[in-house]
Parts: C-alpha cells; structure tokens; sequence
C-alpha cells in the first residue's frame, strides 16, 4: 500500500509498504476512504518543528473495517468509520472524564502505542487501529459519498472549533469572536452560531474564508488584526466579546483575543502554542478572564456532532476546498502551505 | 474620628480627623460597626508594595447608614449595610455582567472615585461609599452582634472563597483542593462544600487551620506542600482534583495547584498574583487545564450568599479569631502579619 512519510522539511514522499498486519486483540485493519492535511502537519514541513526521522503523517481520517481484534465489541468489519485525531481505550479516568486526549494509553497516530508499537497515520491506504471499541465511531449504515468530507471534519477540526466554543461556555444570546480562518477557525464560527450565539464576529482578511464564514453564521467580519482589530470589535459591540475563540497559536493571536474579549469573559483556545508566550497572569486577574481550552478532545463530542453532520443541518465539509488522489500528496501539502487552498481532502 | 493610615512598612496609626461630608447625590454617610484586616493591606506593611503617599486603610466593613444622597433609591438611613471591597455603579454593562470589580465608574476603598475625590477607608468610625444604591447590600432589620462577624465576611473573604469556587465551576459530587489556609482558603473550603463536593482537601500546615477547615467542609487535611504535596493529592484521588482553588498568589502555590488538577479540571484563583509567574500556556494546552478567577466581584454574590449567613447555615464569621478596638488596629496588624492570628476583626 501507499503511505505518506515526511522525511524532512518541504520532503513529502509517497512509499510502498506492506499492508499492516492486526495482532492487537483489541484493534482494528481500516481501509482509508479519506483524509486530509492538517495545519500542524506544516510545521515538520516548514522545517518549524525537527524532523529527527521519517515520519508517518496524517491523523484525520475516514474508512471502512475490514477486521477487527477478537476483544472488538462494539465495532464490526464493514462499519463505516470515523477516527478521531487520537485513539484512546475509551474506559480510563480521563476518558470516562471526557478528555480523551489525555487518555492513559492513548497516542497519536503516526506514533507508537504504550508498548511502543508504531502506529500507522492517515494519509495511506490502510492503518490499523489501537482500542477500535475505545477510539472509532461508527456511522449507522455506509453514508453518501457527499457526506464524506463532513464527517472527516468529525477527525478533528469541527471537534476542534467546538471545543474553543465549549470550553469558552458559549451560549444562546452570546457575543462571540473567532480569530483565526483556517479550516478550525470556521469550524468554530459554525459551532458557536451551533450553540446560539446571537453575534459571530469572524476575524478574516481572506475573501474565500469570510465568506465561507458568513455562510457557517459569521454576523460580522473584521478584517483587521491584532490591537486594531480588537478595537474594531469594542467598536462593534461596545464592549468586548462575551467569549473569544482563539484559533490559530501565535503570540499575537492570543493578545489579539484577550484584548478582544470583555471583563469576565472566556477564551477558549484550540490553537496550539507555537512557543507562544506564557500567559499574562496580572491581566487575566484584574479583568477576570477564562481561560480554557487545549487539545480538543474531540472523541467526546462525536456522539454530539455526528446526527447534525448526517442530518445536514451543519455542512462543515465545504472546509475542503480542494480534493487530491493520494499520489498527488506532496501538491496537497504545497498547495496548504502556499494558502492556495484552506484544507486539502485526499483520496487513496 | 478616627482612621487607620499606613505611612510606610510598619507605620501604621490612627488620625484624627473630620466625619466625611456626603456631597455625592449617589452616595451615604456610612457609621461603620465592624472592619477587618485583610492579607492584602500586609503587602504595604511588609513593604512588598511601595508606599509613596499615606494611604487610608481597609476595605471591608460593615455598619449602619446615617445619611443619604437625594438620588439613592433603595438605602435609607438607618440600614445595616455590607459593603463589598470595591464600589460599583451597579448599572454600567460590566456590573450588569456581574463583574462589579470592573465597573465603569468604580474603585476601592481609601482610593478615589472617578472624579478624583478621595474614598475613604473601613478601618476608621466613619466612610462616604460612592454609588449607595450599587455598592451597599442592605439586610432585612438590624442583625444581632453575633452575625456581625459572618456578615463582615461578605464584604470580601467569603465571597472571594466563593468566587475561587465558581469559577473552577465546583458542582455536586467535585473533587476539590484548596492551596491556602488562610481566610480567604478557609471560605473557599466553606463555599466548595455549600457547592456540593464530595471531597474537599485542604492544605495546611497549621493545627487551628487545619480544624476550621475541616469544620468547615474540608473532608482531607494535607500538611505538604508543592509537588510532594500535589503528589499526596494524587495518591489521595488516584487522579488530580477536578477543581483547585488557589487562594495564595504566589508562584509556588499556582505551580501546586497545576500540578494537583486532573486533566480537564480546573483551577479557580483568587490569589491576587504577586509578582508571579505567566501561566505555563503548553502545560494547559496539554492537559485542557481551565484557569479561571480573578479579583471577586462579591457584589454579585451577595444575594447569593447573603441568606444562607443569616439563617445561620453557613458561619464563615468564625475566620475571625481576634477582635481588637480600632484604638489597637497597629497590634491587629502586627498579629496578622506574624500569622498569630488568621483575621483580626476590627470594633470602632
């Protein structure tokens, strides 16, 4: 089969290996129906994190069964799957809490597993998956091909925006900024207008994006960043934000946010820190700001999301402004990079 | 009469001046009944924060209104009043949020209003509060002198205990740890049990602590401190709380009370952050660690909070451990200061 292995930065290859083989009792072989690229597989691309050795890339994806481990209980060959963009058991402490990402077996996939096994990732053509019960969901019956790309998201970055809307406990009546219009930032706009908030402020200065953003529920567009940016919002609302959805990991972001979001309001972030500074105690404490967030959980919300996706009442696949065969993987990654295209879809 | 000024690190003394005139039509002429010294007046007699100027002390108090401006609506003269540690509007878009401490034409006690005409102090026989109908909290007929005590803690203490909890979201069933055993942490015991956790753990070092908290909720004393005791917490729960409230404020007492959260918790503070560290933003990210809190709008917990200290329920005045006569407020703070006493009480 294919697999896609980052050998370094702006080195993306295609290689041949066998497909793998399931010997975990608890596991599962999965043919990949769809993945994509992620913002943060860029970073090893763009030589921002070290590439120490090649690395199995992908952790989005979407398949059916072929096999399952003798232990499976509940996911069965032929299931159509959706994979969040970390497998968990699904029964420790910090899964039965919710926080799947912090689960004590759990990994990341292009890693390894707790007895040090590595684990395939999601840009290939088959992956075998630790604690199949614990980490797949399955679809009832096989869905239209038109609903792939929606229920990709379910991978991880419309589990991600909801969780920056979550965790800055977004509610019916609330004023609410995204920064941020990456395919998570409009994830977020979606799931914030989801979870009833009367304004949507996305902060954009792409065309394509805010428009996209306008059409998930975005009431209003700011195209400026940083200080002046949240001074527009101020302007807009009078006052700063009920809940600010921080998005992207950068330093300036994350001003951006706190100086968008109003005494005793929440920012939920999802951005993961790019070496971003610590966060300014005094400030947060003076204007009791919440802060909350981290790596989305996003196994916990998928019970909650997946029937909007299947229903259409939420259309979050339109992300994927652009679709590639797994043999143009390396184009998908330039064409990511370049912001040629918001999120890339592969097909094997 | 009298009022308590600090002139400098361990210069604290009584002058005598004039009762306050009430000239703001907003405002009421205050008899004060009973004041207190709080952990955060210590920082100006430590000499950790500089004295540039003779500064008029105290912010919280209780007593009965002798007069009022002609636009306050709701006090009359003759109430017995709480008054929260800062003054507020009580109308202005943060106070409507119910982030009174962010008012828009607030401030504190012993500073000034928002036209630059000084405020006066609680720890002296008289104050004009600006904003009487916003600020004050009227009880239903004049309280016995044995719930003065339980009703001074609303001006700040129990409140501020309160709010740690709250805003670590501290609901039916938590698990909870308090850094800090001072009144504030013994409050914030008090309010996580009112909350409903089923486990509360406090930490401390000393024995008449250690018995006020378990008095007042606390179900596990731990007598260690930073990792080692984090790591008791953890040997305790087999995971990390579901809530810490840190009410310290320093480095070491933030670093514990991250190292004591579960993944998914969070971390209420009240703690006004002394020179500490930025929060460690990966740390969070990581582990989904909310860090909420702040400086405690009591004003909106009053109502809250109020009834339950009438009726007798909760008895949050027993932080107070000393009294003293205003004649004597130098030894009050010199008590304290040596931690001889946890919160001396202060009688005109």
């Amino acid at each position: 089969m294919r697999e896609t292995v980052l050998h370094g930065a702006n080195d993306i290859r295609l290689a041949d290996t066998p497909v793998p083989e399931l010997r975990d009792p608890t596991g599962a072989l999965v043919r990949i129906v769809a993945s994509c690229v992620c913002g943060s597989d860029l970073w090893g691309y763009r030589g921002v994190s070290k590439v120490d050795q090649p690395r199995r890339m992908g952790h989005e994806f979407v398949g059916v069964v072929e096999e399952v481990g003798t232990e499976v209980r509940t996911i069965r060959p032929g299931d159509f799957v959706i994979a969040p963009f970390m497998f968990s058991d699904g029964d420790c402490v910090h899964c039965r809490h919710g926080v799947h990402t912090s689960c004590e077996r759990g990994g990341g996939w292009g890693g390894a597993d707790q007895d040090g096994n590595p684990v395939g990732g999601g840009q290939a053509e088959y992956v075998v998956s630790p604690f199949a019960d614990g980490t797949l969901v399955a679809t009832p019956g096989v869905p239209d091909d038109d609903l792939i790309p929606g229920l990709l998201t379910l991978s991880d970055v419309l589990g991600t925006g909801h969780h920056a809307a979550v965790s800055a406990q977004v509610g019916p009546g609330d004023t609410v900024v995204v920064v941020g219009d990456g395919a998570v930032g409009l994830c977020a706009v979606l799931a914030a207008a989801r979870l009833g908030a009367e304004r949507v402020i996305a902060m954009s200065r792409h065309a394509d994006r805010q428009r996209l953003a306008t059409e998930f529920g975005a009431t209003d567009i700011v195209t400026t960043r940083g200080d002046e940016g949240a001074a527009e919002v101020l302007e807009l609302l009078g006052v700063g934000a009920d809940a600010v959805l921080e998005c992207v990991g950068t330093k300036e972001s994350m001003h951006q946010s706190l100086a968008a979001v109003r005494p005793g309001g929440r920012v939920g972030y999802v951005g993961v820190p790019a070496g971003g500074p610590e966060l300014p105690i005094r400030q947060l404490f003076s204007n009791n700001i919440t802060v909350a967030g981290g790596v989305a959980p996003v196994r916990a919300y998928l019970d909650a999301l997946l029937p909007d996706v299947l229903s259409g009442e939420i259309t979050p696949g339109r992300v994927f402004d652009a679709s590639y065969s797994l043999a143009d993987v390396a184009t998908a990654y330039a064409d990511m990079d370049s912001r040629k295209v918001i999120k890339p879809l592969l097909r094997p």
